[in-house]
């Protein structure tokens, strides 16, 4: 039965699991110096442009360090919301790996704005006692399920670049913001002056593999060393052309978005039909526009557990009041008589209405 | 054609990629809460003993990382070959991503002993001005293609728990040695008193994974932190079950013997056909028994660059004279008549005998 | 003349030049190994209790890290206020040095409270993607001049202990905080359950030098490696003697609360002389008692720049409408006149009451 | 009783002393916004040239660390001499505070030259699994007492130039090589095309503080960081002022080449009367000129116990016949007829001469 605590629950999809088999085929060279690796790149070049500089990593916590060190000195810091994965899911991997250290925003939705960031950027900026601020990281789907739509991204980036910094999308589940708000997977990042992405594919129906991918000026700034980085880092993987036939069979064609649309048309149907005493948290889908796969709502709290002992999903927050906020995960796999099964089940459990 | 240059250019085992294929079935809990990763536990422990605790990652640094740094302190050193790969292979991964120090002892043959380790572990136990020797790490098979027999292995290991120190393994080869040896894995690590170990998987077949594991008093120590350890070094696999179906298929089977045997039997082939102007070097099979796959050899200088043209294989190491060491690595699907090609090659291109 | 900015401004009292001056006979052994340094060991003894260990470094940032990082693994992390030192002041030092978290916690004051933390303490003990919160570190006095009670200290302690964690308090200021609440160094610590304290030396009136220092169990668990933490942390001083012989001068006499209750009684002398117009901020001495050698307070903008002009201080934090929050620190030489120099030019320059 | 064991068990010197109570006038900024900071800086530009930046730290491994880490990115190397400080007595420091890798040569007499380093710098160059040499770290005087002429720096500084490396002088005495030389620091440095050097001071007579400078093209690329680096890396000390008095009456008089003249000339006669059973180790001398402040002797075992019963001096390592190697430290306040009374024991002890 499929799962609704998270995409990392789901399998691969059947056109990766043909690329890992057609690449098996006879020795090539290993650490990315094959045509396997070279064809992964030029995919993801065509899909954010010529100056793309990427590393293809095995897990996004490894994408976004090194995506971050990359760009940083040692007395630089990051800046990102308090509910930022790399700030609250990574056990301080930053921390322990590069020294990295995170200056948190806090934040209603998950999101950066301007106006968040500004105090604390310009509060830090020369004062020579503290971490400089020098990346702005946004996750976009972000944590709690909200979308940042390429206008936003580009107020960040101006600013970021105005201010001397760099803007980082982690891009766990880029594909499902894409699809969500209907535009390519550029329009999010370098049409709009994002400087790095941890690009997600494990998410996504891949079955390992998230890249850390770099931009314009900061790609030239990071492509003579970014190999090496990621060795001293222990990131590199040898058998590379087994991670690169999934990143040419995921961004060389549309599966990514195939795969995205999928999850976030689940969570769509997910939302639709809640019963009335279920309010969907952080606005998710304030943009106007579908949803992407996460769907947060507050639940009786009486209605949460029975629902638990049968499907497998996470309460987020514990509420004040009589409510829980509960967090469902929709994949690339999730059927529509999945959804419906758990509708059903919500609403036979609801007391209210 | 196939390459000996590395055993990471070969492809993945059928029986792996059907074991991949075999777990791709539904939704199962993420980062090892999952049957498979159970399956996988228990096959290493069929393997290495019921006091074994694992985890399984995605490359064999990240392996030597997570076992050492699981089992040092702050202050603590590693005693290694010089040659040894975590300290000439691994862009100095262990010291940025744990602060680790390694004290290199000079070998003949990348084989470390207790007579050759004695000095150093005596000069600095107690002189708190020096990283204390906490670890001897060895490789088997070594870098120079050598093997430790399992006594070898017990006098380094009743030596560490002598001076109060672990003996850590790096196999990224084990297989290869325990075939060469006609020994289980058991021989050359548990029954001979070794405390952790690199277990090898993508050198011999499969597609990425290489996993640390700690056994007896070390796992007792080890095992509450290990998974943290892992998180908190960027090391953790989101889709476990991919990576636990691939141990499940090497070492709950016999497939790891299968491959390393193959591969042994491939590089003994070469060795027993060189021409006799091409001289092994490191006395790799000194011990009387099968090569690993590895072969080590002085050829002359005029010989290799025409060879390397129609083979890929590495200069290991510039000679004084008119020799070069060159480094021949054969795979689990390195083929007889692939062998036979090289070596008609090389009688080719010899004009001495 | 003295300044209003810092108390790391202020030269070295005469006692303590003294002391180094004594202290400069013959040769003594270093790092440690030397009677001074027992003499100032049996000084904290003196001050702390007899299960005091100790460990003297040269700066607060050094002591910080060294008393946190003995206490922590690489998975835990701090549970520190957001204006903490540790976290806004030492440039990541904790992070760059030994990979420390500081999980940052809103406060009005600059003072924990076991509300104030509880929730995130149990949201993240257990939840193995996170570090585990393993020290609370507050800072008495705070970086926003608010004092810590015995009573609000034991109250954090017995909850770190409730849930298997330390309290680390930063005294970098301790001495001015116990001569305001009139009580003992050790009733702001040992006596009430601190485990870990970064003692201050150089903001009141030695030259250089603050300690790190652990107590009962703590100290039971560090001290076998505390000198190669230190040294492996490249913060050991190799003539220990003149460390030493300032601590010893610093808490084997009163000179500690001297030095403080001068400081002190500056602030609070400055702190009773403002003009109406100028609002004290943080409420610093609600507990009703005296200041510490810190006053904030809220002053119109118009009057900061002409003041800053005569008079070195710092502008704490912009306010939003026309006030500003500035910060005078009193300091152990600062004298009567001083104080009401300032005072003069503030009432001279206001211009409403 | 003046010791043998280690410059570092000496006093300070009158004149240092008098400096810091010199320095102890009224309120100056601290962190080094302060004239005497820039008198100190002053004070080294008159020594090394005008494109020096320094940075003034506690201690020689601080010293080291800065002016290493300032000029590597994570993947870069340390090519130093086995026996050198960073590598054996600083408990590994440089790896767990930066994430340095060392690569240690073996020398016969602690010293580097081009022929002992070319072979492992041509292998790594390009090579990029492994760390890249980046530094070629020396010590003037090394760790056996033996020193580099100007002629030998400058070889290896063209050959460190010639391969994009920077060469840096552990320079914890570098007042006795000058002294031993009867030439200028900037003759032993900037000069010769040194890149960064750890000044010494507290070896000759300061009571705490080493320096980290970088020169020319190296002063340029680090200057605009090493404030937050240092700060980073939790060396910045606050009152600045008492570091940088006692660095501009060291460095800013002779009082460097007086005492440095002294601890030599103290060394030259023990090594004179040494009975003839006695011999000099590691041809600390045989650059024609004067020893530095340090005699390494073998001496018949017996001989050496009770010896060290009146005199505290280090065994250095023990020999495989029936001598040992000891090594005996002369200090800027060591008596002439201190020298004669161990000479006077030597011989006494002596039953051979």
């Amino acid at each position: 039965m499929k799962s609704f605590a998270s995409d990392n629950y789901a399998g691969v999809h059947p056109a990766i699991l043909e690329a890992l088999s057609a690449a098996n085929t006879d020795h090539v060279p290993s650490y990315g110096a094959d045509s396997y690796t070279e064809a992964a790149f030029a995919a993801l070049r065509s899909q954010f442009g010529e100056d793309t500089h990427a590393r293809l990593l095995f897990n996004g916590t490894a994408a976004n360090i090194l995506c971050l060190s990359a760009l940083m000195k040692p007395w630089d810091g990051v800046i990102a919301a308090k509910t930022a994965h790399i700030n609250t899911d990574e056990c301080g991997a930053p921390e322990r790996v590069a020294g990295i250290k995170i200056i948190p925003i806090d934040t209603k939705d998950g999101k950066l704005s301007v106006e968040a960031i500004a105090p604390a950027v310009e509060h830090l900026q020369g004062f020579e006692h503290a971490r400089q601020p020098k990346v702005i990281s946004i996750s976009n789907v972000s944590e709690l399920g909200t979308l940042y739509t390429p206008e936003e991204t580009r107020n960040l980036a101006d600013y970021a670049h105005s201010k001397g910094m760099y803007l980082h999308v982690d891009g766990a589940r880029l594909a499902n913001a894409a699809a969500a708000l209907d535009v390519s997977l550029a329009a999010l990042t370098t049409e709009v002056g994002v400087d790095a992405l941890s690009l997600g594919g494990t998410k996504n129906g891949m079955m390992y593999g998230d890249a850390a991918l770099w931009f314009d000026k900061a790609a030239e700034e990071v492509k003579a060393g970014s190999f090496m980085l990621c060795k001293a880092s222990s990131m590199l993987g040898s058998k590379m052309r087994f991670l690169a036939a999934q990143f040419s069979a995921m961004y060389g064609t549309e599966l990514w978005l195939h795969c995205a649309a999928r999850a976030n048309a689940m969570a769509q149907r997910l939302a639709d039909g809640l019963p009335d005493c279920c309010e969907i948290a952080y606005a998710s889908n304030e943009q106007g526009g579908q949803l992407a796969n996460e769907v947060f709502a507050y639940l009786p709290k009486d209605v949460i557990e029975p629902l638990q002992e049968k499907f497998h999903f996470y309460t987020w927050e514990e509420g004040a009041g009589d409510t829980d906020c509960v967090r469902w995960v929709t994949s690339w796999d999730t059927l529509e008589e999945e959804v419906d099964a758990l509708l059903d089940a919500l609403r036979a459990a609801c007391t209210c209405c």
